[in-house]
């Protein structure tokens, strides 16, 4: 089995608040993250697809179809946003490394099926998170 | 003559407006930079130190009296924060990579005097800026 | 288990293009990539052996030995060459990562055996492939 | 499942000599790396930790406790200090990157159970190694 | 003074040959490098422009244009092509990185005028060239 | 004019500590970079040279020579030493960047003139040093 994966970069402003958790708890565990207007990250997005070489092809997958994919489902909402107030995914759910990567792969499964084995995010150059599905 | 670089990490939001220009001037010049909410980056920073080696300690400053320095001066008070919503530099200013290095070199030249040679900002790793001073 | 990853670094050309497909297929599956004189990368290499710790040396395996072999296999047949015109294996077989992995691959497992876990490539900062074997 | 990796750097200056080996088998082995007053590296460590999301923080596990963990048991043993001289770690273990990740892996088990899933260890640019527990 | 430094990054396949040397004082000048079907690079291209920052954008000019300027100029010519084959700069003038940044230069002048004033080249992760102007 | 810079890396462990302080003035003013035993780096070494592009090779000098000049001349004198231990020039000298770029300076100028024009030294990926002659 071999694997392909791409990079991609958008740049998002977040806040992370989460509304099951009172203000006071809030400050206590995200600290200055939870200031209210929010702070930024150059985001480094990788996606993995798994499968078959294609012996006509030599590739798993065509990467231009694989490009259009991540930037209409991912950059395009992301890129240049503020994720708690401009995105529907993050209106209430709390934009953390882990719930990012999560919502980046429930957007991308339903378009690559099987082949979508990972999604990387690199926050900082010192946080990444990674999902693999359920 | 000698110099010396430290690089800092600090992760803010911004947005691009300029009160100099109409609300459609700023769509049109700053394009999705100029999204309502801002967005946001992890700004790399460069400060660089140039003089003589003193030939008692083979430095051409103390390294820990400069990291203070711009710690207490640019990280405290940039990072984490929304540039335009939660700092007076940025209030009225438009908060451009060239803008953000010259607040920089403005807050550091008290301090650093004439040793302060450059001010670096990697805004993304495909935008760079640099100040000289006048 | 513990596994050890080394790097390695070669440049080549390359163009893909597939002997199974017409030329318009070509043209149409890889773009300016199928450009008939071809273009090239910085290919960064990455092989990964796994094992037992041996507990009089330390290590996995000699590090030595491990690039003596990377060295005479895979850099020696690929730098400074151009894949599909000076190499026998992708003189019929389109030089894509993916085939490029996997024929790095056969050729280092004769090698190094079971202890080869991996082949990791990156193309360019953006496309990265791997082989982990049938 | 999700994961967490957090990075850290620690610089340290180490010899690699095995108590088990002769001298002569020592340079014979090690090379250059067995010179004896030891080299150095700028070390970038990778601690991974596996978890489900808990739903009301959106988080693995909390930040700021890994980093804590981290600290204390790794950065504050082993940064600015010769291994095989200043930690009883490696006094009479051969600090290859195998033991030490290995070693990491056992000053981190006890503190961080479960969720420790892997140790990851640039020794440099060229050389990483991985411990993933027994 | 303020400048502004935008990266770019091409895949193009050179090979080191002059017209000016004999094909056997070529093959001891250049080595591997003068390989007869060329090899590749993934370059990284740097565009510095320094000037006034406008009071009324916080520019030193439109970033949206250097880009432009830079794709139509440089990326379109360059990228994934045979430099010696597919360019008219390079089918008599050898491709190496000190002509290839004094070409673009020459490329960028008459767009960019007096603002230009610095093209840095990286071939690789180990040689980096640049150029001023006369 | 154009310039070429080459980057090179090398290992070694080094202890801050001047011979012109006290015991106690050393610790005050190098903290834990005068631990006794010492510490480490992997230093990445940059040397520019600078110069006309000779129209017959289109190189700024032969990129061979440059190469062998800094690896007989530094690479083999600091790679996997002691530096304060195993080294003539920093027996007495306290192995600060900034005396070790004036120490690899006094080194390269006599095999390359005035072609050179700097010498930086990453010790981590947070401090850099350079060097331009007097």
């Amino acid at each position: 089995m071999a694997s392909l994966t791409k990079t991609f970069g958008f740049s998002a402003a977040h806040r992370l608040h989460s509304p099951a958790l009172s203000d006071e708890e809030n400050r206590a565990v995200f600290g200055k993250c939870n200031n209210p207007h929010g702070h930024g990250h150059n985001y480094e997005l990788e996606v993995t697809v798994q499968g078959e070489i294609d012996p006509r092809t030599g590739m798993i997958m065509d990467l231009g179809s694989l490009m259009q994919v991540v930037q209409a489902e991912v950059i395009e909402r992301f890129d240049h946003k503020h994720l708690n107030h401009d995105t529907v995914e993050f209106h209430l759910l709390n934009p953390t490394g882990e719930n990012i990567v999560k919502v980046i792969w429930d957007l991308l499964k339903p378009k690559l099926g099987a082949s979508l084995t990972r999604v990387g995010l690199w926050e900082t150059p010192k946080n990444f998170f990674e999902y693999y599905g359920e």
